[in-house]
C-alpha cells in the first residue's frame, strides 16, 4: 500500500544510506511500526533499495514487510559522491528515486541517512524551491532548558549571504509555528555576542533585514549559542557551517557530560553502590524515551523545497532512524508546512 | 611585592573587569592565594583598578590584601566600548594599566575579565604581535574524552583569512606542547565533514597550507565538533566565530545536561531519594574540583603577543576567576610559550 488518505501517512524510506546500511533503516521502521517509537498516526512505508541487499534484512522483519512496498533500485549514492556527479550519475539510485516518490505524490515525505549534499541537490533537483527561497535550508529541533528551540542552516550551505539568512528566518519561523505549534516564534540571529559591533559583515546585514521586515518576524535580535540552550528564542538563525558546528558539539557534549559524569561517580565505592542501585531505573527511565538521549533528536527537516524531505545521520541506529521517520510524519502531519511557509514568503 | 623571582610568578588582576566588579575578581585571587583553587607555584598579584570600589572589598580579604600591591586606576574599559574608543580614551584605565604592567616587565602576565574587544586591542597596542603573526587568536583548553584539546580562535576574528588560520595552527601547536606538554601535537581544522568537498573556500585554502608546511605541523586533517570531543587531535583551528559557537555551545550543553539529568531523575520518588543519598558524596566530589564543572575551563589566553595575557568570562563567579588566574600562572610557568611559538613562526 503506498497511500490510503485519510490520519494515514506515507513515507519513502531510503535503505541504502547511512553507514550501517539497510538493516538500521528497517529496524527503525520496525520501531515506529510497532509502536516502540511511537508516531501520531498510522505510517505506511515505501521501501527503495538494492534487492540483494534489501530483502534478507525485510525478511527478518515481518511488520515492516507487512507495511511496506519495496521498490528494487539497481543503484546508490556513494558517501564521496559530489552533488554534480549524483545529480548526472545517480539518477537509479535508491535516493533519487524515494524523491521521486515525493515528487510524483506516491509519497508525503521521504528519509534518508545518506550523503547530505547529494540529498540537497538531487531534492532541489527534482522538487524545485519555493518561490522567493533561494537556497533551501536544513532545520532540526534541539532542546532547551524551557523545552526546544528550531536551528537552522544545519549545513546545506557553508557560506550565506544575508537573503539567505533572512529567507532561513521565515522558514525556521513556519516551521516552528506548523510543527511545533509555537503561535509568534521568536526569532534569534546567531552571533558571538549581543553588541552590535559583534559579528560579520553578512551578519550584521542579515540584523537590518530582520530588523526592518515589513511584515514583522517577531525578531530577538542577536543571540549567543549559550542563550539558545537558555530557551530565550523559538528558532536559531545561522549559516550552515556554524549551525553545523553548533549542533555536533551539542552531541558530543551531551555524551561526553554523562561519560565523565559516571566515570566520577564510579571512581569511588559508594559511587558504584549507588550506580547499581540506580541502573534499573535508569533503563526504564530510557527505553520510555529519555530527553538525555540525544538519538530522540535525529531528523533534520530540508525546508524551502516543494515537498517534505528529512536527512537522519549517516550513523543514525535503528532508534535514531526511527525518530527520523517521526519527524517525517511530524513535518507532514501537523500538517501544512509547505503551504505556511508559502504563505510567509509571499507575506516579505 | 611585584616580582621576587625564583618560583614565584608575578600576575596582574584587572579588577574592574567583568559582569561583578571587585568582589568577584578580589574573592578568586583568595581561593587562589589559599590554596582552595591550587597552584602550581607561589602567586603575588597587583591589582588594578579604581580605589572607591577596590580597597573595601581588599579590606574584607586581609589575605589577598597582604599578598598584593594595589595601583588606583581612575578609568575603567566599559562593556559597551568599541576597541577604537577603548584604545584612544581609556588609557588610564584598569585593563591599559594591568597590560601595560606586562609590557613594563612589572608582573609576568595580565588577566581580565573585561571587554573582549577592548582587550585585544589594547594588548596588540601595548605588547605587539610576534613576528610572523598577523592576528592574535584566542585559544582555551576543553575537555575531550581522552584529556583535553586547545581550540582557537574563540572570538577574537569572526572573520580570518587562510593564512590566519595557518597562524592559528602554529600557535595551537605552540600552547599545546608547552603549556599541556603534548610532544607533538596534530591539529586538525574545524570543518562540517571530512570529504575533501566539504567547507568554505577559505577552510579549503587553509588545508592546503597546513598540509603543505614545509616543516610540518603533524596536520590531522579536517575534523567535526563531534570528533574533537571524543579527542581525535590536540589542537582545533578554526575561525573566531564557530569557535566561540562551539565553546559556547559546550558550556551550555553541559549545563543543560545535568539540569535535564537532575529533572528526570528528581520525576520519581525513588529517584529523589537517591539524589538525597548522593547529595553528600556529589559537593565532596565537586570541591574536589569535578571535571564536570565548567569553571574550571575558564580562562582563555591571547595567543600571538608579546606578552601574555588571559580573559576570563565577564559572566565568572570567584571560582572561574581564579582558574583564570591559574590559567595565567600555568601559561607561564610551563613556560616559554612565548619564546616557542616564536621558534615555530620562524621555522615556518
Amino acid at each position: 500500500m503506498v497511500h490510503d488518505g485519510g490520519a494515514s501517512v506515507s513515507v519513502a524510506l531510503d535503505a541504502m544510506g547511512g553507514d550501517c546500511g539497510p538493516e538500521v533503516a528497517i529496524k527503525g521502521a520496525d520501531l515506529v511500526l510497532s509502536g516502540v517509537v511511537p508516531c501520531e498516526c498510522k505510517v505506511h512505508l515505501s521501501i527503495y533499495g538494492k534487492e540483494s541487499a534489501v530483502l534478507p534484512v525485510l525478511s527478518r522483519h515481518r511488520l515492516v514487510e507487512k507495511n511496506s512496498v519495496f521498490i528494487d533500485t539497481p543503484d546508490a549514492v556513494l558517501p564521496d559522491d559530489r552533488p554534480s556527479f549524483a545529480l548526472r550519475h545517480r539518477r537509479k539510485s535508491s535516493m533519487w528515486c524515494a524523491i521521486e516518490g515525493v515528487k510524483k505524490g506516491m509519497v508525503a515525505s521521504a528519509v534518508s541517512a545518506g550523503n547530505t549534499g547529494a540529498l540537497m541537490a538531487i531534492s532541489r533537483y527534482l522538487l524545485g524551491t519555493l518561490q522567493g527561497i533561494d537556497r533551501p535550508a536544513i532545520a532540526t529541533v534541539l532542546p532547551s532548558r524551557e523545552g526546544n528551540f528550531v536551528v537552522l542552516d544545519l549545513g546545506a550551505n557553508a557560506e550565506c549571504v544575508p537573503d539567505s539568512l533572512f529567507q532561513f528566518a521565515i522558514m525556521g519561523r513556519a516551521f516552528s509555528k506548523t510543527v511545533l505549534g509555537v503561535k509568534n516564534p521568536k526569532v534569534g540571529l546567531l552571533n558571538i555576542g549581543a553588541e552590535e559591533t559583534k559579528g560579520t559583515c553578512g551578519i550584521k546585514e542579515a540584523f537590518a533585514l530582520m530588523r526592518d521586515a515589513k511584515q514583522g518576524i517577531n525578531f530577538y535580535g542577536y543571540i549567543e549559542a549559550k542563550e539558545a540552550f537558555d530557551g530565550v528564542v523559538d528558532v536559531v538563525v545561522t549559516d550552515g557551517f556554524s549551525g553545523n558546528v553548533m549542533l555536533k558539539t551539542c552531541e558530543a557534549v551531551a555524551g561526553l557530560t554523562l561519560h565523565i559524569l559516571k566515570k566520577e561517580i564510579c571512581s569511588s565505592l559508594f559511587g558504584r553502590a549507588l550506580m547499581r542501585v540506580a541502573r534499573p531505573f535508569y533503563f526504564r527511565k530510557r527505553a520510555s524515551g529519555s530527553a538525555l538521549d540525544v538519538r530522540s533528536y535525529n531528523g533534520a527537516v530540508l525546508l524551502g523545497l516543494n515537498g517534505v524531505v528529512v536527512k537522519s545521520h549517516g550513523s543514525a541506529d535503528a532508534v535514531a532512524f526511527a525518530h527520523a521517520i517521526k519527524e517525517a510524519v511530524c513535518a507532514i502531519s501537523q500538517g501544512a508546512m509547505v503551504k505556511e511557509m508559502i504563505s510567509e514568503v509571499s507575506n516579505i
